[in-house]
């Protein structure tokens, strides 16, 4: 990891792409291919992710995650019905709309929770109240829930458990945002399969371009009936690279070896680091349980400033009411580097 | 140009990336970037673009020439309107329906051409006819040709200028898909501008993955009313890499001192290598001028088998009724050697 | 039948609402009644269909012929898919892209015929090019005709069957678009089932406006599967009636005691009455059979004029190419009397 | 008012069509009349509402308020943008996803509020918060509220003032679901324009089919640029009806003499006189003040069954956490006879 990111903890798409997926670009750039996924190097994805989650899994590599969630939301969702989600969820907050844009209207229905898990409790209220509403109401058809969380957070296998339970039960379709699923691996400690098919997830989106990659994501869908079709509809979103084989080299790059899981325990390290440095501040608050690569922090307004001054970024963000100092997040990736922290910490 | 595509002539998408665009992946592969195309890459290539066309230009690179034409579409196309096109258009029959999505629903209206050169008599005729209609027909708002055409013809500028204003003064927009832009550019020998923005058009799909690179197209908008919201109508589909700086390389290194004019000219003058053999071919006969880098020739049943024996690859196409033979399609690009040409001649 | 429609031939919809329909409004208008169709009078409507047509169906009354058949499009046809039809179809030419709108995006794919009625052999072979386009194209999923067709003619039950039976094979839905389909049972003298089910459709849109309603129609649909959750689509596009008894008492007056085909046979003879004069008329020629209630004809500019000018009403059609004069159409309806198509004839 | 609804306090939907609206049906069903809305009925239901409105207006006459309100929103809102509304809201709650739907996607973003009325202070708040998001977010471009409220509760003037300022000074358009907009009027004691346009309103959903017609709404436009294709998107999502002079009558029958206001205040008086009855029973309390036609009270599950028992119809709503018994809602209509209102009295 020699590029270092310095100063820059807006996110962890601020990175460059990590080497190895460059040498895998490299590779595949000889002669011609078939397009459209025709190709060897997507087949050979194919057989990594199978490898990799212990199931037979029916692999369509995009190049964004939000093409990914918005794609395998429509595949499960139909036009009248609904998708009930975290209110912290990407889906709901960050996505410009594609998600209605891909159901064709489809309504999100989003659930409060004090750190982005979803309560189960929550959930079975809210889907006893939606049959009730007949015609009226739009139906929810989809489950959808984010791992590690938008605030950094992690369900337990048993949480997850809980709440697709709950949803499979009702005949729901169940989908997790995976854009940090290895954060959330590297710090469960668990197998892949664990924390998907066999949590209950009917579909993932495996994300690649936050942990090393170039633009990668995978949507990986354990239902052969919801796999049906979904080639059109990458097509007809124009998501369908015609050399497909330099999306499924990345992909691919990241999976052999377990470099995604190394990526993402770094990740989660450099922000444990961060975070042990920013209990120790004084004026600093932390709200959520650091568990992956995230680090939500509540520090007064003229030290924030400060280091904005200094020249580090980060966002800042809605400051919930009643809370004195403004809210802000750094994120760590993979190429984030212990003195990049440390650097950090000492301007604090 | 050391890939060889040898016997593949499928389509100039079959063709590896080219060594200037691999080695702009590694240019800008340094360090962090902001996202979402607030990169300096992004910016330069907004500059060069702006130097090309000789004009000011909103530039918004996207992956594929499916989302580069549904977007400027539906840009331009309310929900319930129209777009006129050549029965040969690649929205009309290649991009799954894209466009109606992205449209969400609108109606493409083909017109009949002999060659994929839209008639401007026919296209005044379908316009007064659709104004006939009232609210029971789709009213036309966009008129797209594609430059050069999906059976490798090339429109004169005069034949598009007559086309354009007619849509024009009936308060249309105009669309040119240029996924082989360059190569009509090479061809007509005139300026990037001529062709587009001084030939009455709004709006271009600027195609990049066909010329050498890995995946990038560029839509680019001449009006600065249709360039509003389309930051939103990117990320809403799906669209917006987060790593922006990468597709952006991959558009500058082929404006940059002209390459993607070279490899146009080059994937021409293959094609004319090849069609100069073909029509020496004593069953061979070519239905179209060939003034691109497409070559179409219909040829026996069995010389077709043969050649698909020797391990080339092409389309079949639908063979027109009243034809004798097969109607087969050979595309080539900036990798097609000459030698690749001539052994495919020698095979025949 | 005492409102005269007189000079008016330009539509069976602009005549006025026939006795027992305005009998039935005021039969229902007693009293408060459960909305939204659980009323009784929506419950004994399906009783009517079930006995009408000897066979269970699901029955939706709607207000238009233009959501009937967009609504019973979209519940067969997936929104990358697309619906194969005759050229002259009602939903590709007078629909203002409703079911594109409804379909969210889904094609037409229109045939050529000669008369409306599509051919057999024509249908088999786009559907075996659509099959080759793989994800490139909208799959077919849906077949819709109509009966009787927009040029007045009507299909044999051993045409429809030997269309909707290739249909099937491929696992296509069925559609008939019937808004004139009492029409076509006058003419043929078969029974309801005969035409409708027993001839391989899966849904009908069954008219009841240009019969004599006020504003009344029904998706009737055959096929179980198809009928989930389309009450939930007809309330999501604003058709569901919140007073729906006087939609239901529409219907339930036209199918009590067979009016709805007294009617329709009394439109086809005076249809036929009108056909008979205008072929005695030395410079009239139809160009279609005249089978049901619309009779094209082919008159000299002057003379069409002059009925113009005499106060008649009916539609210029397109002329097609090669045809001397204009092609007119006129329609005669449940109220049309004997002495309006002599006025007319002698206007001639 | 003959025609009493008796032991139906469901809504005031439930209710028969009015002597008016009913003669006014038999008055236009007189020979032929040109269709699509292109009749002297619905012309002079323009005359008329202009008057009532005493400002220019684009009236467009459909069958239900969820049309009404979908295509009003539709035509102010891109399929990229968001509608701020109440929580409580008809359009968020009851319309089935239409709004979605007709919007293509747009997304509703509702807004708590103890009572149905939007706090003029979280609207600021919530649209500041709105344009930080950039494309990443909707963009808010419609301000949708309704008047009376779903909880029967109504805005001052000078309140709908404030909301509609704020919204105008932002770019937003802005819509009233005025399908209870007489009750207000009644209420408020105003004219018909100072709840509308003099408010600040660009579209209102005219309700009809609550206050006695059979199934007739109007959406009015004070703005020309919102109505420019709105016949189109009536026609398109299947709501032109042909015999439009029907749907005309009854909006026509409504407004004269001002009878909708007859019959809204005779509804607002039956509601006090039912509210004034249920402050006097020991166990009942009620959460809303009583403003227009709603009366929500909560009362002893038991004293509920009671009244469930006798035949009585109303619904029974979600009950807020921390309170004790059922939250029922009453509603009153044109046809509620005060004995009607005794009677349940007297059964509790």
């Amino acid at each position: 990891m020699t590029e270092a990111i310095r100063k820059n903890f807006a996110s962890d798409n601020i990175a460059p792409v990590c080497p190895e997926v460059m040498a895998a670009l490299s590779r595949v750039n000889e002669g011609s291919a078939p397009a459209y996924g025709e190709d060897s190097e997507t087949q050979r994805l194919s057989t990594c992710m199978e490898e990799c989650f212990g199931a037979p899994v029916w692999v369509f590599p995009v190049a964004t995650g939000t093409a990914a969630n918005s794609l395998a939301l429509s595949a499960a969702t139909a036009p009248f019905g609904a998708v009930i989600c975290d209110q912290s969820a990407h889906i709901a907050n960050d996505e410009g709309g594609a998600p209605e844009f891909f159901m064709h209207g489809a309504r999100l229905m989003p659930l409060p929770s004090p750190d982005g898990r979803m309560d189960p409790v929550a959930l079975d209220r809210a889907m006893i109240a939606n049959v009730g509403g007949g015609v009226h109401t739009s139906p929810i058809q989809t489950l959808s829930l984010t791992q590690s969380t938008e605030w950094g957070t992690i369900y337990t296998l048993d949480h997850l458990k809980a709440l697709t339970k709950r949803a499979r039960e009702a005949g729901l379709a169940t989908h997790l945002d995976g854009a940090r699923l290895g954060n959330a691996i590297a710090a469960l400690g668990c197998a892949p399969a664990d924390v998907t098919w066999k949590a209950g997830f009917d579909m993932v989106s495996f994300g690649g371009t936050k942990n090393g990659a170039m633009a990668a994501e995978a949507v990986l869908i354990f239902r052969e009936d919801l796999a049906q079709n979904f080639a059109r509809r990458i097509k007809r979103s124009g998501h369908l690279w015609s050399k497909q084989r330099y999306l499924s080299a990345q992909l691919v790059a990241l999976l052999e070896n377990g470099l995604w899981l190394r990526h993402a325990a770094h990740a989660n390290t450099m922000a444990q680091r961060l975070a042990h440095g920013l209990r120790r501040h004084p004026a600093a608050s932390l709200p959520f349980e650091v568990q992956s690569n995230e680090v939500f922090v509540v520090l007064p307004e003229r030290t924030v400033e400060e280091l904005e001054a200094q020249g580090f970024e980060f966002y800042r963000w809605a400051t919930p009411p009643g809370i004195d100092g403004v809210l802000i997040r750094f994120v760590t990736c993979w190429a984030t580097e212990a003195r990049d922290v440390d650097h950090l910490l000492d301007a604090l």
